[in-house]
């Protein structure tokens, strides 16, 4: 254990900045493309289209049960190729520390990057290392983009979506936003909630050998499962029914939502997707999702209708409701 | 003139954040990849190597003589891949923003990455952005990443410098720290500093296409030309000797240096490099820069010796001085 930590001056491009890179980030995730430090990484020509992505991370607090900032900044843009149909290949890291961050915590969040980027068999390739005074930042916040290749003739977009399609939830909702903000407000909820950062590339590549014809898929990150759908309804400008029972949620994500008042259906995750395949292939393309375990709850949870950007929610009554923007905003820092 | 303000609810991925990026980002930096709004923009296939770099962008203060935080995260990208000689193609541009930041100054940022970007010939093709509460950031980061495609048969490294080599500089330089650092002071210097920030793309396509054969090419941002100099010596494993009299600092960067106690060779850049040609090559190369702006003051400033990982700088009376990083560290939060 020890008391060393980030100082303005490992952020000046000076002899500090290269002994934090040299002593911590390199042997963390060092490889052929980063280890020259040069100003950028020539890669290896692309068999496929490229698929670029990008995504900050503020999550508060930056460890929450069942991970933290650097995992989620792998496997967050990992999963945005993943949604697009592209295998994740390589990725760039830009870190804003604050001053005073403990070099430990740094060193902990460094070796989750590195363990993420090993399971998505991603290469850290560019980076970039920023301080700023304490009270300035968060103690860290990491940006990554991505770079994949697409796996597929055509990308999974909104656009493919048909009338008939099924809606396939690749999972339970609600774990990640519950963890994060149980941990971050010091609710004592006597619960197991733990986030449910996963890694999705495995699950769409399965189910593209699997000969499944996937239409269009989305992680359900900030604004969870309800946002995710209101989008897609409006950028496919189809209708979607749901029903509401066939949605998974735990029973400790349902416990801590109602007493905090939370509607789970709009509780980010960061391992689970919605996926939209023809009627016939649902239940091959949910047993695929199953042998995963970020896909052990997959089901499919409703169908895609000819009403026009309109979601439709049925509950266990028979009743219907329909999804509002309006219910959405919640919580801030989730990710 | 508004008084609206960046809230925590536009980070939420709700409707707020919706409307935030419908009605101020799009209009300002839109195309037809970021426009679709799914989680990557799906590119054409490149032609040549991609090239791929990141860097956050913390400057403070975010507006500054010669240019703003905008203005420099989409320039300081494009010419991070221009030094390894690629064409900038496409950037991703991820935002942490202060809740409270007034959106007019959002406007204004969002306007200046559009004309950089324009300029660059570049397209944003993917984005993020996250909101912070209020003193846990510094009005606005950003932190963007690029994808280029390699113009040469090999990219430009250190590994290509040769003993022999002449070193050019691109224009005069420290313009970029002391106008950053005199507004951030609020230092009144009655001098006229701006910042040289400028793109270097054009510069290096036309030694290209002027068949000039550059070894290597390095921006001389944090660090500034020193940093640049000891930088390149270990990894090139060779010395440079390097004129002192025959650098380009203008009198108002060398008055606020001496006036402020900072050796202009360590001050930061945004639109000045180094470049290693064959000796032939020199007066042809020089006279190529001249004919940009941001060439303006382009020179030779010393040759590539045998020596080992070593740079002295010989002064106006012959003497010569060894270049240390023990000398560097000096400016946080500068780009």
């Amino acid at each position: 254990m020890t008391d060393e930590r980030i100082l303005l001056i490992h952020g000046s491009g000076g002899e500090s900045t290269r002994q934090l890179i040299q002593q911590r980030l390199l042997p963390a995730c060092g490889n052929e493309w980063l280890n020259p430090l040069t100003d950028a990484a020539v890669l290896p020509l692309l068999q496929g289209r490229p698929v670029f992505t990008t995504d900050g991370y503020v999550v508060s607090p930056p460890f929450f049960p069942g991970g933290d900032i650097g995992m989620l900044s792998v496997i967050g843009t990992c999963n945005d190729l993943a949604m697009m149909g592209a295998i994740p290949r390589w990725l760039s890291l830009s870190f804003i520390l604050e001053e005073s961050l403990p070099l430990e915590r740094f060193d902990k969040i460094l070796t989750s990057i590195r363990s993420a980027a090993d399971e998505a068999g991603v290469q850290i390739v560019t980076g970039d290392t920023k301080v700023v005074e304490r009270g300035k930042a968060d103690q860290i916040f990491i940006t990554t983009a991505g770079v994949g290749e697409l796996l597929l003739p055509a990308p999974l977009q909104p656009s493919r979506i048909q009338p008939g399609d099924a809606i396939l939830l690749s999972n339970d909702i609600g774990r990640h936003g519950m963890a994060v903000l149980a941990r971050r407000e010091g609710i004592q909820l006597d619960l197991d909630l733990q986030s449910d950062v996963a890694l999705l590339s495995p699950l769409i590549q399965a189910l593209v050998q699997q000969g499944i014809e996937l239409h269009c898929a989305r992680d359900l990150t900030r604004g969870g499962l309800g946002g995710a759908l209101l989008e897609l309804a409006t950028q496919s400008g189809c209708g979607f029914q749901v029903n509401e029972v066939d949605i998974p949620v735990v029973p400790a994500v349902a416990a801590a939502c109602e007493w905090l008042g939370f509607d789970p259906l709009f509780v980010a995750n960061e391992g689970c997707c919605v996926l939209f395949v023809p009627a016939s292939q649902a239940s091959a393309a949910s047993e695929v999702l199953q042998q995963f375990h970020a896909g052990r709850w997959a089901t499919r949870i409703g169908t895609v209708t000819e009403a026009c950007k309109d979601v439709r929610l049925k509950n266990a009554f028979g009743i219907q409701r329909p999804l509002s923007w309006h219910t959405v905003d919640q919580l801030p820092r989730i990710c």
